[in-house]
């Protein structure tokens, strides 16, 4: 059977289960099925040909799927392989999309039976905004992809999800263990979006628009996203988290204190620090 | 005398200063000195039409000239206008590009003899790099312009540097008293350039590119720049900026604290403020 005739089924249609689903067509998968507690998602998938069927029954969805997509939040996706066990076919390879993995890896590899095969995996791809009506195939385009297998998993299944990652346009497939996933994750992503909320909530003054440049927008850009979502990322993350948001604290005090002594030096050194480091990252 | 045939002198051929030189040839300024340190800039400069003739020579750069931009550092500035008050034309309509403006608008208007005049002046204009080289006469397309007029300034050169601005492509001129700026950009611009860097500098893990997404990108993006430069701004206005770093500061405290008490809720209601305040941003 060659990879476009599996029977996918994605669940949950937000911006990036419909975003996989758009991606699956270009590939010319003919099989793919779409999961959401709405009608009204499903219809709107349908007829912009983002899943080939759409269902609101868990069980008539998984029943002949050989991958199933989870697109949910971290507790939404845990609960769901656990109140789906029956209803998976054996030799499923299941993937999530969550970007947290210590937690969701360990707890569902805790419940699976043998012949069902979990595979935690976090695509670096987003975009502001939430939700079907924001979805693109493109988002995948230049994006990393990290998979998170485990001693639970097969070297077949993890390529075969590997391939998939750089046939939608991801540029690296990066494996690596679920609780270095989130310790970088933490660093690299979630702090990101504290700093731009709390930049945008800390402002004291009236009206800034006038005062605002390239610089300030693009550190604020993603402080428009899924608030319910990106709460409990960070909350199911916390002790990574808050050992980020020291090591940052510590830094922001040293260049106050610097500031305050009027040490133009340090400050130079520090700018001229992050611009070296800046430039090394692709 | 039409605008055009004015002799314009730009002091410091820099980013910002060049990128002048070029919005005034695009403007069909036909007499356009540059005047500046380096030799080596100055025939870079004339070569390339970012000026009509280069000077090392203040005092022959100035001598007919009646409007000067000066584009170099804040400390720069003032020193500059100090040791060539002589040299100015009487009528002289002087302008500066520092992004700082109390200190500078106050120090040189103490200084000043009567038949010259000096207009604060920022263009929220710039880019990534800093140099001759990374100078564009569209920096200017759709950025702010901020002028900073005082008791001292007369109404019609403030509408001509207004003017100006808008003919080079801005789209908005703000006129605001110098120590309100201070207080604004303090918020607006420096404090995202302290974060920007403070989070590249914060990195205790070895290689994180794999884990960079857009966000991460877009946060620090302005961690590329000019570093004297910018130390120098920062620490002539620490006044503003301490009280700006510590607003921000008690903002991450407040969500570590929900952090660490699992207070979701709390983060939510953070994130969903931030979402819609970003929104309301042009």
């Amino acid at each position: 059977m060659g990879e476009c005739d599996f029977k996918v089924t994605i669940v949950g249609l937000g911006l990036i289960g419909a975003s996989y689903g758009l991606a699956l067509k270009k590939l010319s998968y003919k099989n793919v099925s779409g999961l959401d507690i709405s009608s009204e998602i499903l219809i709107k998938a349908e007829e912009r040909g983002i899943i080939t069927k759409g269902y609101l029954s868990a069980k008539e969805a998984l029943k002949d799927s050989d991958l199933v997509i989870i697109a949910l939040y971290p507790n939404e996706t845990i609960n769901f392989i656990k109140n789906n066990l029956n209803n998976f076919k054996s030799g499923v390879i299941i993937t999530d999309t969550a970007g947290l993995k210590e937690e969701i890896v360990t707890k569902i590899n805790s419940i699976l039976p043998k012949d069902l095969e979990f595979i935690g995996g976090h695509p670096m791809a987003g975009r502001e905004g939430k939700g079907i009506d924001m979805a693109s195939g493109e988002i995948f385009k230049g994006a990393s992809y990290i998979l998170t297998p485990v001693k639970e998993n097969s070297e077949e299944n993890v390529e075969l999800l590997s391939n998939l990652a750089y046939s939608m346009g991801c540029i690296k497939v990066i494996k690596i263990d679920p609780a270095t996933h989130d310790n970088m994750i933490g660093y690299t992503s979630q702090l990101p979006h504290i700093l731009a909320i709390t930049l945008i909530n800390s402002n004291e003054c009236d009206s800034i628009d006038s005062f605002v440049g390239g610089g300030f927008k693009d550190l604020t850009r993603i402080a428009i996203n899924n608030s319910s979502l990106w709460s409990e990322l960070l909350i199911h993350n916390k002790h990574n988290l808050i050992n980020s948001i020291d090591n940052f604290q510590k830094e922001v005090e040293n260049i106050k204190r610097a500031l305050i002594n009027g040490d133009e030096n340090f400050i130079k050194e520090r700018f001229e620090e992050a611009n070296i480091k800046r430039k090394g990252i692709q």
